[in-house]
This record gives C-alpha cells, sequence and structure tokens, in this order.
C-alpha cells in the first residue's frame, strides 16, 4: 500500500467529471415504494474525508438521499457495543451466498441469520436495540446525530410508511425467527423500528462523517469519544467486507477492495482503515441492487491510488 | 379387489382389541399448544362407515378430539366448489417432498404453495373462502354441520386461541405468501380463520360421517345433496393420495393404499371409494406427525379386507 | 367405479381418431440423443389388455419404440422380488417434488434417493441387481422376455451407447450416491447396466404384455407364474401412483388417477388394478418431460370410462 | 496499522510456547485417508517471513506435511495468469455459504462453482490447467519449485492415489460440472490431476516461502520475476479473505482478519500485503475443517500485532 500522501486525491477528484462522461448510467431505480422511483435517475454525489480530516467532494454530495440499508452498519455498531460478544449467538458472520432477503436460509440454520446485514440480520439487531434501549427511536436518532454531528438528521416518515406498506417480506421474516425464539419482542415493535431506520436521510458528506469511526480504530474524531472498541471495530469492518454487498461481496471485495455497504438508495459507503471514509451516491442499481456508477467510481478510485487492503 | 361383502368388518372389528395389544402405544403427544399435550395419551377410538349406511366401530370412537389438518379436507372441498378450476393457478397439486411447513419450497415456487394440505396451501385456501364468503367462520361451520348432520359441531375458541399465540410460522407463511401477491385478504383475518378451522372438534363417527361425500361420488348421503360434482371428488381423494400425510404420503400409500388425512390431534380419515370411510383417534404421532397407531390399525384393516385402492 | 362390463372400450377405441385430431401434438420431441430425436414426431399408438385377456388398440402400436424410464418398473419388481423389504433401507417410497435427476435432494438425505424411479433411485436398483444377478444384462433381459412371452425383446446397443456419451449426469449421481456408500459395486458396471436398461424397445402391445402382472396380483397371466406377491404388487403400484411422473405426479393423479410411468421416448404405461393395463405412445414431450399427446389421450380414456382408482 | 517496525515478532515469537501450553489442542485429525490420519497430532509448527526477508519460526516449521487445498491457490495463481479475466466466466468469486463440497449450490447456478477454493471450483480450474498445459503434472510442480527455490518439491504418489480412492464425491462434481459443459477435458485427467496437485508435501517455510508473491505485490522475492500482475494479486488476496475456510470464512476473517487458505492436512497460510506471509501446522481441525490451533495461534499473532487488514 502507498503512503497516504501519494494519493493525490485532488488530482484524482478532478478526473471524476470525466470518467462520469465515459461511463454509462445503466440499471435501474428501486421501484418497490414511489419515493424512491421518484429520485432523479441522473444525481450522482461522492464525498471522501481523510483521517487527518480533509475534504473531496463532487457533484450532488450535499443532497440527502435515503440511506436504507446503509443505516444497518450504525445499528449494529451500537448493538455490538451494548451486547457485546454475546450477540454472534443470535446473529453469524458468515457471508450468505444468497439473496439478501432469503427465507430459506433462515430455515436451514434455524432461525439464526447468517449475518447481520442481510434483511433477516438487520430485523434482529433491531430487536436488540429494542431490548436494550428505552426509547430505540430516540436513542438511535441521538447516536446517528453524534456521529454526524448535526441535530436536524430525521427519519423520513413517509418512506417509513411507505416501506412498511411493502413489508410483508420482512414480517415474515419477524414472525418466522420469533417461530424459532430468536426474537423477544413484539413483531410489529421490531418491524416498525427496523423501517424506521432505514428511512434515514442523509447527504454523502453527512454519511461519509457518520461513518468516520470505523476508519479511525473506533474514534468519532467530531469529539474524540470511543464509538466502538479498537478491536470491535476491526471486526464491524471485517463483517462489511465480507457482507456488505449481499450477494455481490466477492465481486465488491475482488473490484473495489475495501469494507463497504451499499444501500437499495443508490448509496454506498466505503472504508480504507486508518486513511479515508468515502460514499457515493448514484440511485440507478445493478441486477444485485447495488449502485450501478457507484460501484464503477469506486473501482476508479482504488484502482487509481492503489489503495485497496488487499 | 375384493366384492364388498366379502369385506367382513363384524369380524374385523373384534380382532381389533386383541390387534391393539400386541400394538406398541409409541410416538408422542403433540405439545406445542396446552390444550393437545394435555389429552391423554391411550385414548383409542376407530370408525367405519360404509356406503350402505352401516357403522363399525371400537373404543373412544364417540369422544370428541381436536381434528386440526383434517378440517383443511373439508375447507379445501368448499374452495374448489366456489373456485373451480381457477383455484390450481394460486395452488399446486403436487407432493411436497419437504416438512408440511416449510418456507424454502415457498421461495423456490415464488409463493405457490405446492399443494392444499401443507401449511401454506391451507392457509390460501382459507384466503379464497375469506374472499368468497360473507361470514367465513359462520358458513363454514355451517357447511361442516350439514355434513356431520348435527348442529352443535363447533369450533373450540380455547384452541384457536392457544394455536394464534404459537402461530408464529404460520404467520410467516401468509406474510411471505402476500409478498408473492398471492395472499389477497388482510394478512391477520386470513390468520384468525384459519386457527378457527383447525380448532374444530369432532368424534370419530362425526368426523367419518362428514367425509362420506368422499366415497359417494360427492353426494352427502344424509340429504342426497351434491357436495362436489364426482370428477372433482375424485380429484380431491388424488390429491389426499398425493399429500395427505406430509413426508410420509409415500410410506401410508405404500402400506395402507388409501386416499387419507391425518392430523396434529391424532386423528387420520380414510377412504377407500365407491365402498367406505374410516376415522381412527390415537393421540401419540410418529417422527412424522402421524398417528402412531392410527397408521397400525389402518394397515392392519386394508392388509385383512384386501381392500387397498391397488 | 363402474362394473368391467360396462366399460365399453369398442365404443372408447372407436372414437380415438377423432379425438386424436381435435387434440394438437404440441410439446418437443427428446433431443439429447440422436437415436430419440429423430424419431417421426406425429407417430401414435395406443394397447390396452384387459384381465380377461381382450385386446384394444389403434395407431403405431405394433411399432418398437424406446422404451426408457419405463424399464425402471421392471428393474425395481426383480430388486424388490430379490431383495424383499431390506430394499427400502436403501431407497425410499416417498415423490420427490423436484426434477427427475435433481442432485440436491441426495445430498440433503445423504445419499438415500427419494425413490426408484427418479434417476438416482433407478441407478440404485441397478446397484442391487448388479450384485444379486450373475449375468445382470442377460437375467434381466430373460426376466422381460417371460413377461412379454416373445424371445426377440433386446436392448439397443446405439441408444446404449449415445446414453452413455451424454451420461454425466448419471454417472455424477452414482458416484455421489458411493461417496455415501450406499452404491456397492464398480461405478461404471452400474452404469453401464442402466444405460442398456433403458435402451429395450418394445411396441405398445408388448409393452402393455409385459406390464399385466401389475393389473393380476402379481401373476403373470401368459403362464400363471408369480411374478411379484399379491402385497408386494399392491406397493409397486402405489409407488407408481405417487412417483411415476416425476414432479407432474400430482398432476397425472388428479387428472387420469391411474398408476403409471413414462419414459422420455414418449411412452406411457398405466394400470387399473383387476382390470387392465394400457400403452400409449407420442414422442412430443410436455414441459415435464412426459407424453404431451399421451398423457391427453389416458384422460379422455378414464374420464369416459369413469375407470380412475379415485 | 501499525508500522512494520513496531510489529516486534522475536519477542511475540517467544511467548508461542507458553500460550501454546495454555490453548487446548481440541479438534481432529483428517480420518478420510491412512497418510493424514496417521499423522502425529500434537505436531505443532509455524513459520512467518517478512517483505524484508527476516525468517521467524517455532516448532516442527521444518517438517513437512500434506498441504492439500492450500495449493489451490497456487493452481488458481496459475489459471489466471494463462487465462486473464475469462477465467471468471467458468467460475465465481463469492463465498460459498456452504460446505466445501456440496453439490447443491452447483445445481442452483447450472455448473458455474461459486468460487475457485471449494472443490468444484478447484477441479475447474485443473480442468483450465489441464487444458492449457502441455504436461500439466511436470509443469505445475515446476512452478512451485520455483517459488519455493528448491528442486525436490514433490507429489506424494501414495496420497494421490488414497485421495483417488475416495474420491467419489469429487468424481461426482466433475461428472455434473461436464454435465453442464464446463468441464472441457476427459474426467478422469482432471480427477487424476486434481489428486495429485492436493498431494504435495512442505515444510512451513517452504509454504511460506512459495506464497511471499501475495505480499509482494505478485513479484518472487527469490528471483524478481512477476508471478502474477500486481492488480490480479490484489484480487486473489480478496478472494482468499472471502472463500479461502469455506463456511468458516467470516470467523476467520472476523477473528485473524487476513487473507488466508487452509489445508486438511492441518496447514493454514495467511497473508498481510507489503508486510509478511506466515504458516502454520497442527493437524487437528476443528468442527468446520480447519486447524483448531492454527486458527487460534493466528489469532493470538494478529491481536498482539494489531495486524490485521481491518
Amino acid at each position: 500500500m502507498l503512503p497516504l500522501e501519494s494519493l493525490d486525491f485532488d488530482k484524482l477528484f478532478s478526473k471524476i467529471p470525466d470518467k462520469l462522461e465515459r461511463t454509462e448510467n445503466l440499471g435501474k431505480v428501486a421501484s418497490y415504494i414511489p419515493e424512491l422511483y421518484n429520485v432523479n435517475p441522473h444525481k450522482f454525489g461522492i464525498h471522501l474525508i481523510t483521517v487527518e480530516g480533509t475534504d473531496y467532494f463532487y457533484g450532488d454530495s450535499q443532497e440527502r438521499f435515503s440511506i436504507q440499508s446503509i443505516a444497518k452498519v450504525l445499528s449494529l455498531t451500537m448493538a455490538f457495543n451494548l451486547e457485546g460478544g454475546a450477540l454472534w449467538e443470535r446473529v453469524g458472520v458468515e457471508p450468505s451466498g444468497n439473496a439478501f432477503n432469503s427465507l430459506s436460509q433462515l430455515e436451514v440454520e434455524h432461525g439464526i441469520p447468517r449475518n447481520p446485514f442481510i434483511n433477516a440480520g438487520a430485523l434482529l439487531i433491531c430487536d436488540v436495540l429494542v431490548s436494550r434501549l428505552k426509547n430505540p427511536k430516540e436513542e438511535f436518532l441521538d447516536f446517528v446525530r453524534k456521529l454526524v454531528g448535526k441535530d436536524d438528521i430525521n427519519y423520513s416518515s413517509r418512506i417509513a410508511l411507505s416501506e412498511k406498506e411493502h413489508g410483508f417480506r420482512n414480517a415474515a421474516m419477524v414472525n418466522f425467527m420469533k417461530s424459532y425464539e430468536n426474537i423477544k419482542n413484539d413483531v410489529d415493535t421490531v418491524l416498525d423500528f427496523y423501517f424506521c431506520l432505514c428511512s434515514i436521510e442523509m447527504t454523502c458528506k453527512e454519511l461519509a462523517q457518520s461513518m468516520m469511526y470505523l476508519c479511525s480504530n473506533g474514534i468519532n474524531p467530531l469529539n474524540g469519544e470511543e464509538v466502538l472498541s479498537p478491536s470491535r471495530t476491526k471486526r464491524v469492518n471485517a463483517i462489511l467486507l465480507l457482507c456488505g454487498f449481499y450477494d455481490e461481496a466477492g465481486e465488491f471485495a475482488f473490484k473495489v477492495g475495501l469494507p463497504g455497504k451499499s444501500g437499495v438508495g443508490g448509496g454506498i459507503v466505503a472504508v480504507l482503515p486508518s486513511k479515508y471514509c468515502v460514499v457515493v451516491w448514484s440511485p440507478r442499481l445493478n441486477e444485485k441492487g447495488n449502485s450501478y456508477r457507484g460501484i464503477k467510481i469506486l473501482e476508479f478510485l482504488t484502482s487509481h491510488t492503489r489503495s485497496s487492503i488487499f
């Protein structure tokens, strides 16, 4: 790996417009709820923050979008902190080798989700937080706001409602896990919290800021507080690398080579430990449900800076 | 096949006590709800009615028990009548080759249950009846009472409630099918009707009477009315043979050789078309979830009368 | 069921030409080996023999075709006779609920094929015969010739060779079962016997004759010898009903209502116990791999004679 | 990540004896062939080589053992070099989420193995090499010898023969893939090469030396030659991280945090890119088939040096 000083991001970001022009904007915007479907498919934003605190950005990086599944990184972090290693008795850390919302695997493995990022796993994490927190929604939002350093980060109640109306598969999963006694709380309470969580809206910049602890040994650089211990931070990064992109995890590790997480809103966050956190946003998704141009641009970024973890 | 007159049921029934004595009462009573678990495991009843109207019986054949999944034969009959061939676009007629409550198969086949007797299929049949009937619970009970010729057949609200409290897996299935748009009504309404349906209590005699149309070309012998057309009656019998015993359908066809249906309450109904309908009840279940002694005694019955359909 | 005398086959067979004219000849001829692919797709033959020995036939019923998987009924019969009930420790009697050549199920069930008619099960039956017989090929052919009453029934070495050249999936299955120690003999010997077996050629008439024991309590009507005991004969019929049509078993039982077995050469044999055996042949196959017109004509036959087992 | 100079391996290696004493030697030696089963279960060796060329070692690090599946890293490297990106049309880069020798997944994905390290994938890589090389066995051995810098690295013909005698599952997989036309060569030739490959014997030191290109941007440090391009080297490391430990990949990434590969002989190789390559050997395997003490010691190593890639 090259020393950080050789990563000339200024030069690299200046080439992004040209690279974008030469990159087709393929794929489809998520269509299962109107709030996602109506987003302008030509939007593109990118924001990178180094551990030294320098910002690099381009495009619509200041426009808020629905972070969707990326929120699962933050809920996992909170649950891991509260529950410790006991968490892994209820959810695995293995890649799924299957679609993000498969019930078959859950059946084969008796109600233990493979990892915290497939839907079943994320729902289980919500159940943990519902058990541990007095006011899950408020406390989680508070946690996120502190990471971003802004008080106006919010859930979108419209999106949460829309999700709920199309959430039968998620309802199936919570009920199914409860039949294995791996969900402790009321089914509707867990679902309600889950839909809220996925409805958070942030800009590329805010989202990158919120994840800086992942490349800073677990420290929130805004206030110096420890969000997660260094060793647990590494473990979250490992899970991100192996499970952050559903059935495209291998492809992403292969081409981009960074721990990361995607959301169906078209966002992707990626982390080079000890170096930087970067967020891209481009709403059109490839067949695996990950941002088409997002992956292309991250591939461009890491191959030009030779900055993968491998 | 021997002519009916040679089926000397008098003689055969007189041998049942001795046969029972020589048959171990193995297996376990269903334990997931107290109402089933608290049933005396030594109960045994059998009742056979011929198309000529002769009754043969032994043991606790006049004691009511929870018919559970056997009710699915009656709900299928009602739905087939109302919906006709269109029914088969929403549920298959193939054996499942899997446990009765598997979600994996439902996933592979995109929300279309394999047959009307696995749980998912029976839930779908409930959805059809909820769509078609004004007062599903009343009208279904009415339908059953006419078949039995008794006004005091009832749902057990205690059992229905207990089932509901343990019904997360069924809730998972309804939600899952709804995510494939193969459930048209409200999830809770469908589940509520389903739990009611399975809670009906009857004696061996009443249950045998209620199914006489299956060996009488679809005619209710009590009033001469057509319950189901002759050709549809044959088709229900075919589905019973192939799918009536979950993952033990082949074994039952192999050893007993009659269309039939079992319930987790320990009841089994079996039909020899044009000849007789027989019900046995013995609460202890084998590993596949079918009455242990029930199957043994039916095997004894058909091998001694050489009266299988094969 | 109507008494046999009321089954006016003369009249019914006279209607077959008209029925055929009104039945589209859809589907595709099997194309994986040239010997099957080059068969004239317009061929159609049917031959029915009653237990009284009367013959009814139409079309190309005297032309030999490749019986393919139908031979598995005969090899099962031979193996059941030699091995008795111990056979069922190595192969199940449950419908497969899957394609005929699936390896997944074999994996889930640790090398025990679900039934003797899926490919894995038929290969296992070959292994049993290889263990039990001195000269498996000769002795099996002898067995078949006695059933038909003709000395010129033969394997087609051309077809057997072609099968072998495309038999990698079957080779995979034998190796896979051997890894579970459920194949006792040399892999190539078992495969070689299997490909031979499926290459037998017969006319509709010969094939119907060869299976008459299935509707005659196990007696070969040509010589009065017992091919299989009455109770085992019933059991073979039960397996045929549940497993004879791969993933279309339920559909066939539902529509035709007889135990039967199809082959990829376009033949179907069906049996009404104590009444008749019928064979149809029409090379074009439906999506499930069963003769398209064969099933249509059998449906016509049983619905007009009201002669299903249900 | 700490700078290399702070990784005081001298001190760390001096603590290994004590750590070993406090680590139970649980698990079981592989028992499917006598050559593996008869290995002394108390053996333990470790050897680490830094990119600067310093060696650290302990225990039986100079004793040769059967590297088994670790050889698949070397065959993949050779095939990737010869075939380039086209390789990924025939084998995936996704973690398997299943046992290393599952056929179900191969069926679901139509004969395309999920990655090059599950058995099916490694067999496919052998097929590629058989197509590309004139004398596969000689040329592959030559390739390995150059990496190690020793002429006496050899296949063990005894082990290869034993493997073959128990290789029915592998034979099933090659035949199965050939049925999907994803194997181009003769089944036996591919299997023969595969069994040879897995039979190579090396010491911890030799094995570590052979993999130094993985932490040196693809350069063989012994002769300065490029074994694989830098970008392809990164990609192999990514595949190692995601797929190197069968169904324990997530666990290993989570706890150890390095790309690596295990073998059923008890060896594990792990790589910290740009820093070091380390090999441990301890024959007893945990439930997932990976060296029990091997993983414990690597966890000790990376947690004390804080040297994971995350």
